[in-house]
């Protein structure tokens, strides 16, 4: 009997990462290609399906494809496509289910954003299993998000929903990317963190090791150091950080009342740096009813797979809920 | 043919109300009894069971009870108990829904909050008849939600999910009946516009009849008048009232993407004064893809008999699905 299998596509602004994954979650091989070379999307694609079938030759169980899943910035589950996505070079709409059927026909293709897929792959492979409402924070350069509820991941009436990066923080707050002020990622991300740091440097007079560090040479890993070394600026950042996030994830639970929160991405790496605040302030801000019941946890996935996985999840959900 | 209908109960802190209600909607009859004047969650419940009885006598037809809706203030729908509800005389956990069962035995008795029920009652009866994603605001005294995504209400882990009244305006903002600062219901319910007013009368210097009504005399009808007549500390009043709501809905939009959001309650009466800031700040607090997408609506179910018919609709909705 052949070995069945799902492709999981993760495209990201440079790379576009896939993995053939079985329904345990067994990744049998994964590879990449650029994504930004492409400023066509055909010839993108066209790329990636002749690379993808070379992944499968060189496998070498007999493998069956039962479907394809894909996360990618602004992507629509409703509607196949990837939406005015700032980060790619694809401008409009991109058909991408659509096109994507010329190289896979006849089995599922499904298509939602990043985090979404992230939260599928939490609750298929992760720590969410058997969980029904859960929250997926993912925390690079922004800040995305995924909202599980009753089983079921939250599209909402037009596929967009769990943009927990953009709820306002402060109005008239730090300009964000989006073409608001004062959203949640401006303060909260790998970005975030770093604005913060330059404010702290403005309004305090203490040494850091971080006032040597020019802004487009500072990172979250960076500040993460610096705090673990006790530098009393990096450690304030961690502190507002996690003051800013809790609050927010409060507020995310006092609409969906989750079982429990995930954080995943770079930033989630400073571990305890950022969860003991983030606690902290969560706890503070919740209705008693909702007080120490809420778990707040790292992603239990493999951060340089954890795309893949996602996507993978996402087809092997969309063909398990089909049948 | 026997008619089939369900009793909805409407469980407030003075009165509960109760209808009988067909499939289709009508209330068939409806009546009251004080909440307030029962200690006793028994002697309540026998009396309440007395009174639907002879109500149900009254009807000319001959009725057939299918099942039994309740709309209550902290309502849990898992549990069917009443937990820790500020403005009932019952204090801990009142084990509603199994105390029922005494009375109406080998239907279905389902339990929900007030908030929730509205949102089912504008569902099955209202202006979301045959949305999939919205929610319903409550504005009274306080400020209750129901959200509903994919056709169900989210009820979350513990069935207290749609809190929105508790979400953070302002780090260290008003004193909140739940012990917290600054929640969403400071702000934006008659009690909070009513807050609204008097800083406002400390910060502004210009001459206002609620300048000669006391804190405890001032309601919001009172304010709504005002500004009907071009008070401008009335009007000032509705526009920071709609512009945290505006803002708070533009994070509700960013949680669950709903195609209509609609309002209810003693604050929504006021139509427009609050409606028109509202909009704008949602509005301006949208990323680009929710702008000019998201309705935002008053409800129309009758206010009066509101709470009646949700609980009824919570009733029938459990028939169905269990069909």
């Amino acid at each position: 009997m052949k070995k069945e299998v799902v492709i999981g596509i993760d495209i990201g602004g440079t790379f576009t990462k896939y993995g053939i994954v079985t329904k345990d979650g067994k990744c049998l091989k994964d590879d990449f290609i650029q994504t930004n070379t492409y400023t066509d999307f055909d010839a993108y694609l066209e790329n990636l399906h002749a690379t993808i079938e070379n992944t499968c030759t060189s496998i070498e169980e007999e493998i069956e494809i039962k479907g394809v899943g894909i996360g990618a910035p602004n992507g629509n589950f409703y509607t196949g496509t990837i939406e005015q996505a700032p980060n790619l070079k694809w401008k409009g709409i991109v058909p991408v289910v659509e096109k994507m059927k010329k190289y896979f026909s006849g089995i599922p293709i499904v298509l939602t954003n990043d985090a979404n897929a992230a939260a599928i792959g939490e609750m298929i492979y992760g720590g969410a299993k058997g969980m029904k409402d859960f929250i997926v924070i993912t925390l690079g350069t922004g800040l995305g998000s995924g909202i599980v509820s009753n089983g079921k991941l939250i599209y909402g009436h037009d596929g967009f929903a769990g943009e927990l990066g953009h709820v306002n923080v402060k109005i008239n707050g730090r300009q964000c990317g989006c073409g608001k002020k004062g959203c949640l990622e401006t303060y909260v991300s790998a970005t975030g963190i770093k604005r913060t740091v330059f404010r702290l440097l403005c309004e305090m007079n203490i040494d850091s090791e971080l006032r040597n560090i020019s802004y487009n040479d500072l990172d979250a890993k960076m500040i993460s150091e610096a705090a673990k070394k006790g530098d009393p600026i990096a450690l304030e950042a961690f502190e507002y950080t996690g003051k800013i996030l809790g609050v927010k994830l409060a507020d995310a639970i006092e609409h969906t009342s989750p079982e429990a929160i995930f954080l995943l991405g770079g930033l989630a790496k400073a571990g305890d740096l950022l969860l003991k605040p983030t606690k902290k302030y969560m706890e503070e801000n919740l209705l008693p009813v909702f007080k120490n019941k809420v778990k707040l946890l790292l992603s239990s996935l493999q951060e340089a797979t954890a795309g893949i996985m996602g996507a993978a999840a996402l087809a092997w959900n969309e063909i398990n809920n089909n049948k």
